[in-house]
């Protein structure tokens, strides 16, 4: 099903590629779906060879058999070293032709920006410069985020993209997007009308995405300082759930059209009101019982630094679907675990079926709790009486969890790495859809909100739930 | 909440008092919620003594400590010899007078007829004669199925009822509106709008009910060969269970109300079509690996009986809510397992979003299934995408067990004896309903359709899977 090709890393001597593409890439050819002879690009000297240790070392430590690493290592990479220059890009493309007739490849080739921002531009007119925007057989282009930092420069970028690529070679990837069980948001709603028949206005009550991260900011305080939670999250992951969530049914299952559709959701988001946001940044805390720093004591941070590791943002979405209904993003580091879950909370039954209970009846709104980190799947809160009373009710769920059926979801990477391979787009962000993105998020980055300070290990700063948080925190303790 | 009172058992030294009577009466006072005295009655000579001890055997055999059975006998029980004349009876009132002024009791007394049929209407008529039909508190009076044997003798019954007692007096017990699971589906239905608003004709596509038993009829063919499936199930606990699945919702949550929709649904039902019916009785075949006889090999039953141990039928309940949408009754002896379960089938999803996908896909239907025995509890059928793959899609289901929450459900007798006490009749089935139900049935009674046999250890007639049902079987197992 995936045609032979070569897929080369560029940038696959870094972290990216070491942790994440290699392992994915093993996986790939374990499992029998995908054969392509994978050329890593970097910038220093190395044999095959000694790149081949390099990279055996790096699948060890990702899990994966000392032997096996090093037998797959030898069968499926090799390594060219390249500068930033014409010649260098020159000496690619022979290399790449030269793979290509030893082996009897058709001439495939895919490209994997795997490379700090600043570099995408450079090596994208080098790539288009030597000819190798276009070969043979098929050219996909893949690009990490972040795309851009601001409006401007996601223009700008996409721009530089165009001049080499068309949009169908591009392939943008929201690793987010590559987990189960956010590709499932589509076959959840789509395949099961029980649900999309409730999924509108008339039967819900409001929708809340939540990406908690428990860590800080670690040893990536030169990337994060000038980046903040509303570029590193709420930009792209967040936006992306969101657009799923929201987006209508298209009319087939079809990459070119789901696109269509998220991008028109994401257009229908309303202007965000600066008293709908609240940004935060954590303070000194603790951590499962462990003090942690606060963000302006982290290692590389300024002391005054105003950088949100925290954003809370209320917003609607303009849609016949939505109108009304508020949608809450939440994400934030050193909160107190690692969850990221989308809630959608149904409107309240009709009470007067319990006027004239003797001892009242609390009824819980019925919520549907989508949870994709740590635990990936599905619980349906409903309302349950309890045994031996008349009338009291228990909040209780129906629950699906991955893990109890399906032995070892994909990596989300390996997913991704896998579509690119089949020339499936859906999954990828289209040019468009990233600055429609963009656009909704810039007038928070022309009038950046203060942060408050909230200790590490809370849900967030306490403006947040007196403000613009629906549910509380208490749901996503659940 | 419970006022004192006296629990007179009509038929104390049966099979029913020993078996789920005092048991169930055990618990009420051992958990706290009424302390009443008990009076059993029977034919036979016995002392107050000699009843205590045969009753803590029987508890004893209900899985209670022996020291505690014993104890709580001669805490709570009396007993008291009555014929079927005046002059017991009269004998009788004076003994609960005798009790009430040496306890100080308000004169509230419940009386259980926990007797053969033929005894209900004698005893009834004694009760009044003696003017035990109305005392100084409440009087409420019990009586257990079958109410009737078909529409006349119900009429009969019910007018001999209304002879000594008023409707409000008059609890007619179907045990299998106690269990818990059963009971639930209201607050299911209407505490949960997430469901409710599914619950009709444009969203689901069909209803079926399965009340399977893997037991034959045991020592009971006196009562069954003349009872037969339709009469012993399907007039009551089955057309129960269809009664609280479509009924609409009441103003409140008040017994008479309640009552008042199951009746409206009951009327609504469509008159049966021969041709929706199939009969079926049990031939030799095995259950779990042993074999088993035939019904007609069966001690005590005529070696050409025509008594159906099985019916399918299906037919319509013409609501606004559901006209078109089939319902499907089954219920059999000698079924593979024992089971009670209500399926919802929900209506096919839009398939285009899948037109044009390579490998196809199969989706099915989203399913609600409402499982009342063995397994308490609520299992929600949906399409999930299969890891690893594109489009396939795997049937899973989110899940909710009561025993992964509670510990133990109250038995069925528990709950019911309590709503006596308590003058709760919520669960009680009014005497207008019982003969609208009858009324749905005598056409049946009346032509009588010849049964298939089916073998032991199967899921009923082909002719049922080939003509009238829905799903097939293959949920059953589920």
């Amino acid at each position: 099903m995936v045609d032979p090709h070569v897929f080369v890393i560029l940038g696959g001597t870094g972290d990216l590629a070491a942790r994440k593409l290699l392992p994915s890439l093993y996986r790939i050819t374990d499992n029998g779906s995908a054969y392509p002879v994978i050329l890593a690009v970097g910038s220093r000297p190395n044999s095959d060879d000694g790149y081949q240790r390099w990279a055996a070392t790096a699948l060890v430590r990702a899990g994966i058999g000392a032997d096996d690493a090093a037998t797959w290592a030898r069968q499926h990479l090799l390594y060219e070293q390249v500068a930033r220059d014409a010649a260098s890009f020159a000496g690619l493309r022979k290399r790449i032709e030269q793979v290509e007739s030893d082996r009897g490849l058709p001439g495939n080739r895919a490209f994997y920006l795997a490379l700090p921002p600043a570099a995408f531009a450079p090596n994208i007119d080098n790539l288009r410069d030597c000819g190798l925007n276009d070969g043979p057989g098929w050219t996909r282009l893949v690009v990490e985020k972040p795309i851009g930092t601001d409006l401007e420069s996601a223009r700008s970028l996409n721009e530089t993209v165009r001049g080499a690529f068309a949009e169908s070679q591009v392939y943008r990837i929201d690793h987010y997007l590559g987990k189960e069980t956010v590709q499932n948001l589509l076959n959840f709603r789509f395949t099961n009308p029980m649900f999309e028949s409730l999924w509108n206005r008339d039967r819900i009550e409001s929708v809340e995405i939540v990406v908690a991260e428990d860590l800080g900011i670690g040893s990536r305080a030169g990337y994060y300082d000038k980046s903040g939670a509303l570029r590193d999250m709420v930009q792209n992951h967040l936006t992306q759930l969101l657009a799923l969530i929201a987006m209508e049914p298209p009319n087939s299952f079809d990459a070119e059209r789901i696109r269509n559709e998220k991008v028109k959701v994401v257009e229908a988001i309303a202007p965000i009101q600066l008293e709908n946001v609240v940004f935060g940044q954590y303070g000194p805390g603790s951590i499962n019982g462990e003090a942690v720093v606060g963000y302006c004591e982290e290692e590389g941070v300024a002391p005054d630094s105003t950088t949100p590791t925290f954003v809370g943002i209320k917003t609607y979405v303009n849609t016949w679907r939505w109108e009304g209904v508020p949608f809450v993003l939440r994400t934030g580091k050193r909160l107190p675990k690692r969850l990221t879950q989308i809630a959608l909370t149904f409107r309240e039954p009709a009470l007067c079926f319990f006027h004239g209970v003797p001892d009242g009846c609390e009824v819980a709104n019925n919520m549907l709790l989508i949870t994709l980190q740590p635990d990936e799947g599905f619980s349906l809160g409903f309302n349950v009486k309890s045994p031996d009373t008349d009338t009291k009710l228990d909040a209780q769920a129906l629950r699906f969890s991955y893990s109890d059926v399906y032995r070892r979801l994909p990596d989300a990477y390996q997913t991704l790495l896998l579509d690119v391979m089949k020339g499936d787009q859906t999954l990828f962000v289209r040019a468009d859809e990233v600055e429609a993105s963009w656009k909704l998020y810039q007038p928070l980055l022309d009038h950046h909100p203060a942060p408050h300070i909230y200790a590490a290990g809370t849900w967030g700063p306490a403006e947040l739930e007196q403000g613009i948080a629906l549910c509380g925190s208490e749901w996503m303790g659940r």
